[in-house]
Order: C-alpha cells, then structure tokens, then sequence
C-alpha cells in the first residue's frame, strides 16, 4: 500500500534551507512538502554552527516576524584574532557596515518549525527517504517509508535535496551519492558545551604555538569552545582537566572562566562540493550540495544563499514557465560557494598548525597574520566574507 | 703579502642594497669600503627583478638626482590579473594612491655605481671574499683576494653582508652558509627576452588551465616573458615555436607580439630567511638575509628597506654610540621580510598551477580570484603589498 502525494515542490530536508525555502515558495505562492527523516525533537536538538550573517538575519526578519534572532541571539560587532599573544579586533560595522549574529542553530530551527506548521505547511518527520525516482522528467518523484512503516511516493513538479551532507537526493543530481570535489585536513576540532559564564564577549579566533583554539558563546550561561586536534582523537579520552588545560594553552593572555562541560564532540573538517547542483528538476541546497569547515562559520549562511537563489528560481519556473533563472541556478550559486569555500580554507589555514607545517610556513603564517590585521584593506576584505557578501 | 685596509663599514657586494647603504652612510658622514667578486661590466649586465616600489623609487630620487628611473623607467598605475580568460585591473592609484615603476636592476645598478664612483666611495671590483675574521668582536674584518691575487683585510667598526643569495658573510651571522628557513616550490619559471614590441602596457599575471605566464615589458624593442615550467627543464630545450605556444597558450584573449628571443633561462623558485640576521657587528641585508619566489617583485624592494633600517642602526651606533637600533635591527627588518614572504608566496600560490593541485585545489584558487578582484578591500590589499608597505 503506497500513499502518494501531489504537490509543486517535494523538499527533502527540515533544516534551514528546507524551511526557508518553504517559506519563500509560499509567499510566491507556490505550494511545497517537506519530508525528514528526523523527529522534530531531534531537528530542535541539532548543535551545529551559531553564527549568522547580516544576510540571514535580514533574511529571517523578514520572513518570520516572530524570529527571536533579536532577543536570544547577540549581534557581534567584531571577533579577534590572536596570535603571538597578542589580540587583533576585526571590528565589523566600521569596517563594512554589517554584523553578524550569535544565535544557534537549534534555535533558528525552533523558530522556524514553529513559523511554517504554523502557517499549515505539509511536513512530514520520520520519513525514510530511498531515492528519486526521475522516470517522468518533468515530474520527479520521492520515494521512501513514512513514520508509520507505509510506502510514501511524493510527487512533484520539482524536487530539492536540502537533506545535509549525507544527501539522499543527491544521487538524482551527480550520478551518485558522494560525486563532487573534496578536501580534507589533517587536524579536527574537539569541541565543548560547557555550564560557565561567557569568558569573552565576542568570538576569539586564536593561533597559538599549541593549534588553534575558537572562543564562542552560546548564552549567558552556557559556553561554547573548540581546540585543534588530531582527527582521530576519541571525544571521550581526554579528562576535564586536560580540556581546560589544552584550550588555556591556546589562549594565552586571558583566563577562560571554567564550569562543567556538559557536552564534547570531535568535527571532522572537509570541504565538498557536489560536481553538479541541478539535473533536470532536482537540484541541491546547502550540506547536500557543499560542507565547509567550520573555521569561517560560512555552513548554514550559504545554504540560504542557495535557497534565496532557487526559490526565485522555482517561482519564475512554476509560475511563469521561465527557464532562465533555473538553468543559471548553479552557475550563479557556484560563484558564491567557491568563494565561501576558499574563505572557509582561508581561515583554516591562517589560524590552524597544520602537523606537517615547516618553520617556515609557521613564521609566513605570523607574517600573513600581521599583514591583515595592520591593513585596514586586509581587515575589510576578511570582514566582508565573515560577515557576508552581499546575496545576489 | 696582505693589504690592510682600515674603515668604519665594511660593505661585501655591490648589488643595490650594497650601494645604497654606501650612501645613505656617506649622508651620514659614515664612510665605507664596498668590495665584489664581479667586476663592473658583470654587475652593469645582471639581468633581474624590473619592478620598483613606490619606496624605492622615492628613495632613488633622494639620494640621486641624476637618477633616470622618471626618465628610462616607466610608472605602472595597476597589473592586470587574468584568470578563466578574462582580465582584471588592479588599478594602484584609486586604490592606495601609490604606484611602481618599471626599471630593470640593470638600469638600477648603473646609476647607483655611478653615483657612488662619482662621489669618491672606494669600491673594490674582482675581489673574492673568504670569509670574516670576528676574532675581534668591535672590529670585525673581511678577509679575500682582490683582483690581482693579493691577499686583502678590511679591518671595520661594522661589516655588512649584502652579497647576494650565496652569501659569504652569512656564516658569521648564522653559523653556517645556508642556516636559514627554507622552502621550495614544485614549479620554475622559463623566462625570455624578446626583440619585440610590447604586447601590452603593464604586467599581466596570468593564471590559466595551461599554468601561470607573467607577460612583462623591458623597454619598447625588449619584453620579458615568462611561463611557468617544471624545474627541471632544461632553458635549451625547447624550440622558439615551442616557447611562443607554451606563452600565448597560457595568456588567452591577448595575441602576443612576437619577435627573435634573445635570451632564455630557468629561474627557480624557494623562499629563504636566514636563522639570524645579525651577530654582534656583523649584519645582513637583502638576497644574503632572504630570498621571495619572484612572483611579488619584492626581491630588490626588501633589500632596500633593509638597507634603509640598517643605515639607521649604523649611524645611530658609529656616530652617537647608541646601541639601540642596532640591537632591534633584525626584529623590525623581520616584520616586514614575513610580510614579503607571504606575499610572495601568497601571490605564487594564487597564480600557478601545482603539479598536484587537486580538482577542488584549482576550483578554490579560482574562487580566490574571484573574491580579490570583486572586492575593493582585496585589490587594495594586494595593491598595498604590491606598491609596498610605508617604510618604517
């Protein structure tokens, strides 16, 4: 017994992306499902990146007037950049007249999942996605498992993969489930949710003899932090002690306030980018078509660069029968994703020791350092990628 | 048989850092003795860097009226960087309101030796240096065999090594001949001069499918070209024919003009810092403290800002017995040689082609280009580091 489903726009996925896109197609007027395999309680619980750039938060206000980016998230005028022991504030609005924001994921998903079940949209949790089936050109459909164990076949007009780096649409797209260009580092980040009060005020990106160590924030009460380490390391090894003591290292000049660490994990780092982001009427979005390291917090802004762009895109198609923007669809989101991947390399090589470096990367590095932060050009061209270019 | 000579500064090479000190010494009331293996005619025809700072040739117009870098010299407002075929100015003077004057060494170094000669300075030619005789720690002295086979000291307050790559003098600084940071890179460049008239009016940096090309100019009958190549080729090897195709190949979009080549070589690329740039009364300035892949045009630049902190230092310490720039010499000579050293590779990295580049390596440089030359702030930071940073 298979349940199937008309609608224009099948959007595999229930992160940003996916919800937004949602959200943009309705107020074109163009009618969507969402399918994820997660519950929603899973989706609210995602801790990934906390940084949004001036795009997204503009984004967010105005498609969601309850968004609460203004009074749980902080904006942040700047980040510093240490190294040498010494600070460097990069100091945003003076720079390029934009901020970015402090507001996790999760909460962006909350937000986000409350806005559009609010305004009625079909979203289906728990459904196990097989594949797309594109036997029809014009009308692809999503086959998979609902919550209940029954078939569910989607069909659609057009299918989007917003369904994250373990994409299950993107084989429609690329041929298979892993085609596109990758990279990958030789260092991870070992992470920490810890119970303390902030021990900044804004992000620390620091590059000491030890590796590299990020400060960040999530709330008043709760911490965020990352140090550079071996990808291989296990999460669970190394005692509390021996965290604080690595992030301490790696911060020389301020003294992090200490609390319980209630959470720790290790993010491999790797860029990817899918060799194709649209194949007849299946395109990609965010993780499904890229993953960025973390280290220029690009990840969920440049999916809803994507969506921004094939949302205008699939209403000028659905609505219009116009094909031009959905053709130039992944030419137009490629120029911006290269950029953000070199940034996102940019910023980890910068800040990170790499294992195998020489002391003469080590001392270039220091050297590439100090010409940023003593050039007003040098601060602004990094302001303008962290906080982000300007959308299209 | 040993001739002694006695004076305050005790200069090893010729070059334009050589020179230049030996005058801004004289300005200050400080004589020296410069000596060179090469002998006029030798260093009158080295063929090197063409591209002067705005520093530089502010300094060349103070020390020498009669220079004739406003005259032979030709002022660059921008450099073109051409990437996916298509050209982008980097326009210096709306950027950073500086330029660069396009003036070959060559040219440099016959004005330099005649202002020097002209004015006296005792310059030994053909004289082959052995070593320095620091037994003496407050008066150091070169030891050789000038051009008659004699043996000759030149007892000094100050000897300072600005002999070149290989270096004689280093090894009373460093230790060794070659104690330094080093790195190499897996790519040369096959450089020609031409009979031809220029193919266009200022550097274009070119990066292409095919590698790297710099289209220069030298004078309008003379152009110098170059095209990245393995570092092993042999300069011989490849036909006229072949060298045009492997030059226009790479410059898509532009028909150069082609003419007899005159001259070919292979000029390999590394990156050096030596360990220490000073030990008690012996210095070192220029290509004997560092060495830049050529892709900058920093070589001669940094030399000369050496020059400029060093004479500094001598005549603080040789007329007022003031220790204290001496002593800070190499640290604030070093800010600015880290600085150089990333731009030099910073602008090597961007343009070639590494043999190993990865598909996701070539996409990312692109999208690199792309963010420079789309972003004021990035052409104003290459353009600052390409006109040269303010001297201290």
């Amino acid at each position: 017994m298979t349940t199937t489903i008309r609608t224009r726009v099948a959007i595999v996925g229930a992160g940003p992306a996916g919800l937004i896109l949602s959200q943009l197609l309705a107020d074109a007027g163009v009618e969507s499902v969402i399918v994820d395999s997660r519950s929603r309680v899973e989706i609210e619980s995602t801790i990934r990146a906390g940084i949004l750039e001036q795009n997204t938060v503009d984004l967010l206000r105005a498609i969601d007037p309850a968004t609460r980016v203004d009074t749980v998230g902080h904006r942040h005028d700047g980040i510093e950049l240490r190294f040498d022991g010494e600070g460097h504030r990069i100091d945003f609005p003076s720079l390029v007249g934009r901020s970015v924001w402090l507001y996790p994921q999760h909460e962006v998903l909350k937000d986000l999942l409350a806005l559009r079940l609010g305004a009625g949209q079909d979203l289906r949790f728990g459904v196990t996605i097989d594949g797309v089936d594109d036997g029809d050109p014009t009308h692809p459909a999503v086959v998979g498992t609902d919550a209940h164990g029954e078939a569910l076949r989607l069909e659609a007009d057009f299918v989007v993969g917003a369904d994250g780096s373990r994409s299950v649409v993107r084989a429609a797209v690329t041929g298979s489930r892993s085609g596109g260009y990758f990279r990958e580092y030789p260092f991870a980040w070992f992470g920490i949710l810890c119970e303390a009060p902030p021990s900044a005020q804004e992000l620390i990106y620091s590059n000491s003899e030890n590796g590299f160590a990020l400060i960040s924030q999530r709330s008043p009460e709760v911490q965020r932090m990352y140090f550079q380490c071996d990808p291989t390391t296990d999460a669970a090894a190394p005692s509390d002690a021996e965290i604080w003591d690595a992030l301490q290292s790696r911060v020389p000049g301020t003294t992090l306030a200490e609390g319980p660490i209630i959470q720790r994990d290790v993010l491999r780092f790797r860029s990817f980018v899918a060799h194709e982001l649209r194949r007849g009427r299946v395109a990609l979005v965010g993780d499904a078509a890229h993953t960025v390291p973390p280290t220029g917090a690009k990840g969920m802004n440049l999916a809803i660069a994507d969506v921004v762009l094939l949302a205008e895109a699939l209403r000028s198609l659905l609505t219009e029968s116009n094909e031009r923007l959905i053709d130039s669809y992944a030419e137009r989101a490629l120029d911006r994703i290269w950029k953000a991947q070199h940034f996102s390399w940019w910023m980890t090589s910068m800040l990170h020791v790499a294992p195998d470096a020489s002391d003469f990367d080590r001392r270039r590095q220091l050297g590439e350092l100090r010409t940023v932060v003593s050039s007003e050009a040098g601060r602004a061209y990094l302001a303008e990628a962290y906080t982000g270019w300007p959308l299209h």
